[in-house]
C-alpha cells in the first residue's frame, strides 16, 4: 500500500513549528509495512490545500492529511476536500452533537465558530473524536481514500490509532521491536554493534533526548525465536546502558518496576529542579510510587528542606559528590520512602569553573543496600544538561537495584 | 519572491529523521520578507527527485533542495536536476580540486568514491563548501533558479548564508508582531476579535500547550504607529489573558519579571509535581529567582513537608481551595520567598468523584498582600490537566502582582 502525507497550515511555511506530525505519520505507517512515497506541505490558502491533496493522491493509495480542521477562518480543509471532489458541504448531524458533546463534557457551551467543523463534505465517513473538538473525516475519491486528521499532534496521534490504522492493509508486516537505552549516543551505538549478526533485522534509531531507542526491524520471514536470539544478543552487546525492551520511556519503566515491587522514591533535585519528579508524575499510577520531593535550588534550602549540613557545602561546593549524597539521604530519611534521589549539577549557561564546568553533575540514589553515586560533566546547552541530568537519575536507580528491569 | 523548499532522503519517508531543515529554512526565508509557498519531500529515488523539483518549481521563482549530494549511490540530486534540464554532468575539475582540498586539509586522502561528488550539471554555478566535502550548486531553467545543498543541517545554514542569501531579493519586510495570552482557546480569541480593526494584518494563531499566540502579520505598507494601534487594541479586548507582547513563555516572562523586582518565588506542587519549578529553573537565571520547592504528591508529605493542618485534608480534602491556600502560605512562610505558589489537583485518569471529576486543580498564590486563589475544571488527559495547572499557577501569579508585565 502506498501512502502520501500532507500538512497544511501557514506555521509550516514560515518555519514556526517544525513537522513532527509527518515524520510521526511516516514512522508509525512504515513500521507496519506501508510505504510513504511523498510528503507534501502547503499553507491554509485553498489553492494550495487543494494542491497539496491531488498531488498526494496522484502517488498514493491512502493520504493522510493532518491541520485545517479547526473552526478559524484560516481552516479550510473541509473546503479544499469538497472543491476536490465536487461534493458539496453541509452540516452533518452526528458531527455537530460529537462537537456540542465534547464542549458539554468540560463544562462549556460551544462558541458559534465551532459550528463550522461540523460543515463537512457530504460523502464523508466521519470519525468521532474524542480528545479534542475537530471531528476527523475519509472521503474517497478518484482511486484513493484521504483522511483529514486535525493538526494538533495528541489528537492527530489518538485518531490515527482508533481509524486511520484500520485503512492500512498490510499482508506480511514486518515486526519492530524497540531496544530502550540510556547513556549511549547513535555512532556509539552503531560502533557497539558493527559486525552483529542481526538475522536480517534492518536497524534505525530514535533520538528522543535523553533516550536513544534502537529500532529493529524484522522482515515477516524471521520466526519469533531468531528474533528473540537477535534481541538477546543486542542486549548482551550494550548490556547496562540497555534499560528495557518494548517497553515505557525510564520513567514509565521506573514505576512499573517500583510499583511492582510494592517501592516508593523521594527526590532532592537542585539543578533538575523538579523535571525528574514531574517525569515521575506524568505516568499514570505515579501515586503509588512518588512520595515526596523537595526542589533545593539555594543553598539554604538544601539544609531547610532536607537537613544537609552546610560545612558539605561551605567544605566541597554545592555541587559535588558528599552533597549529593546527603541529599539522596537525606530525603530518604525524611519521607520514609524506599529510594532517596539527590540531584546536583551546573546546567549552565554561568556558573562553571575550571574544575567544575558548567556541565557537571553529581546523582546519588540511597536504597536498603547503601548509597550509589555517579559523576559526569554533560554537554549541551541548559535544557540538555538538565534533560540528561533527569534522565541520568532515573537510569541510576534502575540500576542500584539488585534486580534490573531486564531480570526480572 | 516566491520560494518553494524540497527535501529527499528515505529517512525522511520512513520517519526516521524529522525535517528541521525546511523549517530552518523557511523561517530563515521568510524572516527576510520571501515567502514560502510549498514543501516537497521525496524518498532517494531518481523519479521522485525530477518529480519534487518539477512540482517546487511550478510554483517558486527559487527552489531550496536539500540532501543528495552525498558520494554514495542513494545521492541523486546532480543525476536529477540533469534529467530535468536536459543538461548532462560533467566532472568539474574546480569542484574537484575542492573536495581533494577538503581531505588534505583533514589530513586525509580522497576516496574514489568522493569523485561522484564533482560529476555536477554542465551549466551549474559551484559553491564552494568549506564545511563539508559535498560541492553545492545552482542552476537556472525553466524561469526558476534550483540551488542544491547537502543535508547535513550545519553545513546547509552556514552554505544558506553564505550562497542562498544573496539571490533572495526582498523590497519590503514584513513585521511580525506576538501577543502571547494564556486561558483561551484559538476559537474563543478569534470570537473576542471578530469585528476589531486590525489595520490590515493578516492573523494567525499558535497553540502550544499551555498557551495560545497570536501573530499579527503587517504588510511592509503598515507603518509603526499604526501597528502599535492595533496591538493596543487586541491588547485591551483580549485584557488579562494577554501576558505579554514579543516576549518569552509565561515561564520566561515569570522570571524576568520577578527578577527586575528583586523578587523570589517557592512552590508546593501536588498534581504538577514539579513541573511549575522545572519550568521556572529551565530560564538561564532562574537561580535569581527560585528559591525552593515542594513536590507534596501524598497527604503526608502535605503536612511534612510545608505544615499542611491535617484538619483541612479531613474536613476539606486534598484537592480543595483550603489546602491550595495552605500549600501557598506554608512554602512562602518556609522559605522566606516572595511568593508562594500552591497547587492541588487530579490529573487523572483516576481518582475522579461527581463533585471533584478528574481535572478538578486549586491553585493559590500567598504574597505581600494576601492570597489569591483559583478553581477550575481542566478538560483533556493526564499530561494537558498538568500543562494547564502549571501555565495557570504562572499565569496567576503573574495577575496577582499589583503591576502586571504589561503595565510596566
Amino acid at each position: 500500500m502506498k501512502v502520501a502525507i500532507v500538512s497544511t497550515g501557514e506555521e509550516l511555511l514560515t518555519g514556526e513549528t517544525v513537522d513532527t506530525n509527518s515524520s510521526w505519520l511516516a514512522a508509525a505507517v512504515w513500521e507496519r509495512g506501508a510505504e510513504v512515497r511523498r510528503m507534501v506541505t502547503s499553507g491554509d490558502d485553498l489553492q494550495g490545500v487543494i494542491w497539496a491533496i491531488e498531488q498526494a493522491t496522484e502517488h498514493a493509495d491512502l493520504v493522510i492529511c493532518t491541520g485545517g480542521l479547526g473552526p478559524t477562518e484560516d481552516d479550510r480543509t473541509a473546503e479544499a476536500i469538497s472543491a476536490w471532489t465536487g461534493v458539496e458541504r453541509v452540516e452533518d448531524a452526528e458531527a455537530l452533537r460529537q462537537i456540542e458533546h465534547r464542549y458539554a463534557s468540560m463544562g462549556r457551551v460551544m462558541a458559534e465558530s465551532n459550528r463550522k467543523q461540523a460543515f463537512l463534505p457530504a460523502q464523508a465517513t466521519i470519525f468521532e473524536n474524542k480528545w479534542g473538538t475537530a471531528p476527523a473525516f475519509s472521503v474517497e475519491h478518484a482511486g484513493s481514500i484521504v483522511v483529514c486528521l486535525p493538526g494538533v499532534p495528541y489528537e492527530m496521534r489518538e485518531l490515527f490509532h482508533h481509524h486511520v490504522l484500520p485503512l492500512l492493509q498490510i499482508d506480511e508486516p514486518p515486526t519492530l521491536v524497540r531496544v530502550r537505552t540510556f547513556g549511549l549516543g547513535e555512532s556509539q551505538i552503531q560502533n557497539m554493534l558493527d559486525g552483529l549478526d542481526m538475522g536480517g533485522a534492518v536497524l534505525g534509531f530514535r533520538a528522543h533526548l535523553p533516550e536513544v531507542q534502537i529500532k529493529l526491524h524484522f522482515p515477516f520471514s524471521v520466526k519469533s525465536a531468531e528474533r528473540t536470539l537477535v534481541v538477546e544478543r543486542v542486549c548482551q552487546r550494550l548490556s547496562k546502558w540497555v534499560y528495557c525492551v518494548d517497553g515505557g520511556d525510564l520513567a514509565e519503566t521506573l514505576v512499573g518496576v517500583l510499583s511492582d515491587a510494592g517501592e516508593t522514591v523521594a527526590l532532592a533535585e537542585s539543578c533538575t529542579a523538579g523535571l525528574v519528579s514531574a517525569w515521575i508524575a506524568d505516568v499514570p499510577g505515579a501515586s503509588a510510587v512518588l512520595e515526596e520531593g523537595a526542589i533545593v535550588y539555594s543553598n539554604e534550602s538544601k539544609t531547610r528542606a532536607v537537613g544537609v549540613d552546610p560545612n558539605l557545602v561551605t567544605t566541597h561546593g554545592a555541587v559535588s559528590e558528599p552533597v549529593s549524597r546527603a541529599l539522596a539521604e537525606g530525603i530518604r530519611s525524611r519521607s520514609g520512602a524506599t529510594w532517596g534521589i539527590g540531584i546536583t549539577g551546573i546546567a549552565g549557561p554561568g556558573g562553571g569553573s575550571d574544575t567544575k564546568p558548567v556541565g557537571t553533575v553529581h546523582i546519588a540514589v540511597a536504597g536498603p543496600n547503601g548509597v550509589f553515586h555517579q559523576h559526569a560533566v554533560i554537554p549541551g546547552n541548559r535544557g540538555q544538561v538538565r534533560r540528561r541530568a533527569a534522565g541520568g537519575a532515573l537510569a541510576l536507580l534502575l540500576r542500584s537495584r539488585p534486580v534490573g528491569p531486564l531480570d526480572g
